[in-house]
């Protein structure tokens, strides 16, 4: 039987505790811009040119000097010779500057020739051979996009901390940044503990299973794009096996899971190793499922000990690991959008955990309905492959009534119904 | 001057019309379960075995045959002799069938022994020597996990069109499955279309910028999960050089996407083009921004003809682009979430469009408040990477005013505030 867990920690001081009792001390890597999606910068950045690098026309018309267009009007039309005409592409001073009374012709996009202030549309002039009459006077600027006003040189661009996304890039290539420096992959090593765990290459024999919650741990975190996980196979109830599998993954990796092995009967295997080894931070969290997530620090360097059980080690990655992993690295955890739905049946809580449900949607009128999956048990795998989204009740609160309007949080970025 | 746009599409019609008019040919793969996650299935998948495999223990306790309980209360106990100790991993028949007066101690996940029919739970018995005394009678099949109770052999599990997640490939591994077969990856092919384009590799001149669209796409593209995009690299204003980017890129790929070259001035590339190889299915959607995005067909091939600037090419890969891919492969467009927020500012809305505004979030007393990034223009790169998300307002409504609530989408997975 398990070992007496003591009181739960609540998840929030949970978080909070292994964020300051431990500092995660990650290299950081030089690494091309347009490798970076999803990977964490590790310094403020700053940028090097201005955005757009030169003022150019916001509009087809004409680049003048605004000062020449004042007074005119449809009845006191001005006019100006046309030097040229100017595309994006062009060299801005490829006629040279403009001069009073003269004219470069702009295509959207065109760089502003040198000694222009402004562009004149095509609307307001009439084209009469190499002049335009001018009908309309504009201000300095007008239907100009200048130089810096997108960004300006030495801006600060993107903070230290910030998850890179595609429009990061957009911008950091916009400004001719080649490279960053970001917080190298976390390599994280997954071990999988069990007598009754088998791998897909073997035979299934009555008793044995597939080892598959360390597939999910796996593909999970290679989901946040800022982890290499490494899975080290499966490791049979024995503490020996254990301690060497450990020993090697800790020796090539920032931090380890294991999965399984805390409360198998007499054989706390995992609880046997971080006591002899190393010390527990946290010892069971308040998470419904998932009341076994721990993490320990051995060597300097974090365990996290899950369930073996698929839904209970998810809600350790969701609630707990995933968070957790974003403080350690000094950003901040992703925000959590979800879907307003009404709860076609009650959902009751455990006052002083928190649970996490995992809801069906439908949609009818425009409105989304949420069916919670009743099957109990935290090894029912297919609950989280049939559901879609699922449900936080926080350790206050009771539950929610059927009718009510709850916000569920979608299981991954894919989901459809 | 760009040519002449007819009247706009709105969004839906558009999606209609491109996923009725075009058929998508794409072959499929059978890969490693392993390898598969974002990919879209493309045949429906069975369980080849039940869920779990054995029926086994839900509890510590003793494995008996429920008959031999009734009538036991703490009055009247019922002695069982007790055969051995199974844990999980062992085979059931490891002390052979369980007799009537017999039992066999069983750890949690251990198999159910043959002749057992239920789990009595050690809270419920005393035990002497090598015998139990049953305080309690339990019905058949009591704290048993009855073989197919999570998924039943035979049973459709993921239907043909699912975009496969973590979840998907810890069911598919926990039932042996080790192969799958989906649509291989969608390739596509990027171009950037302008004179004033270069790439990170060249100086910074005068007049000159660099691309950076296409790189938008590329990474937005590959978030997916389900695409290959290529980009092609820069090609200037001429529709010779065109022709010949053109059809290298749609030798190579599925689907082939232009970012510029549509309304350069006197330079329509692409409605040249289109218009000389192929037909056009959508020219011009109600998008705001996003108004010049366009659908044709060159020799049974998409080709996708997105405006050059980064905001209004991410408008038409998120409101078109990406539903459409879905569609045609069969699959569903995913779910988009959202966070409710208290609008800083009102948002006018240009009756008959659908506008995408980009706004920060900002967080307090656990309420978001949304503020509209309000620079114009589609060519501000700064929007995107600046911003945390946007809102949609509809074809048919005005806008919406300050202070009123509003579902913001976030801009990508790993938005935080």
């Amino acid at each position: 039987m398990p070992r007496f867990w003591g009181e739960l920690v609540k998840l929030n001081d949970a978080l909070e505790r292994a964020h300051k009792q431990f500092k995660l001390c990650v290299e950081t890597i030089v690494t091309p811009v347009n490798k970076a999606n999803n990977l964490i910068v590790s310094e403020n950045i700053h940028a090097p040119i201005d955005l757009p690098s030169y003022s150019n026309s916001a509009v087809d018309g004409y680049a003048i000097r605004a000062e020449d267009t004042y007074g005119a009007s449809p009845t006191n039309p001005i006019r100006l010779r046309v030097k040229g005409l100017l595309k994006p592409g062009d060299a801005p001073d490829l006629y040279g500057e403009i001069g009073f009374g003269e004219a470069i012709e702009v295509y959207t996009g065109a760089p502003l020739p040198p000694g222009a202030n402004a562009v004149v549309m095509y609307e307001d002039t009439h084209r009469v051979n190499s002049e335009i009459e001018v009908i309309r006077q504009v201000p300095v600027y007008a239907n100009v996009n200048l130089a810096g006003d997108d960004v300006k040189k030495g801006e600060l661009i993107i903070k230290k901390g910030t998850q890179i996304n595609p429009y990061h890039i957009t911008l950091l290539v916009s400004l001719g940044v080649k490279r960053i420096r970001v917080y190298k992959p976390l390599s994280i090593g997954i071990i999988a503990i069990g007598d009754e765990l088998i791998d897909l290459d073997s035979p299934l024999i009555p008793g044995k299973k597939f080892a598959s919650t360390d597939i999910l741990v796996e593909k999970y975190l290679e989901g946040l794009g800022f982890i290499n996980p490494h899975r080290y196979g499966i490791v049979p109830d024995s503490l020996e096996e254990l301690i060497n599998a450990l020993n090697k993954a800790f020796k090539e990796s920032d931090i380890v899971i294991t999965i399984g092995g805390t409360s198998v009967s007499e054989k706390d295997l995992v609880p046997d190793y971080v006591d002899k080894y190393g010390s527990w931070i946290i010892r069971g969290i308040a998470l419904r499922p998932g009341r076994t997530t721990s993490l320990a620090i051995i060597n300097d360097k974090p365990l996290f000990a899950l369930s073996g059980n698929p839904v209970a080690a998810w809600v350790a990655l969701e609630a707990f690991v995933k968070p957790l992993l974003y403080l350690w690295l000094g950003s901040k955890p992703p925000l959590n959008p979800y879907i307003i739905a009404y709860l076609r049946q009650r959902i009751v809580n455990q006052v002083g955990y928190r649970s996490f449900v995992r809801v069906y949607l439908e949609k009818a009128n425009n409105t989304f309905y949420a069916t919670p999956y009743m099957i109990k048990g935290s090894s029912i795998i297919s609950s989280l492959a049939k559901t879609h989204g699922y449900i936080v009740v926080p350790e206050d609160h009771e539950g929610y009534e059927k009718g009510e309007q709850v916000k569920v949080h979608l299981l991954s970025n894919n989901i459809s119904i």
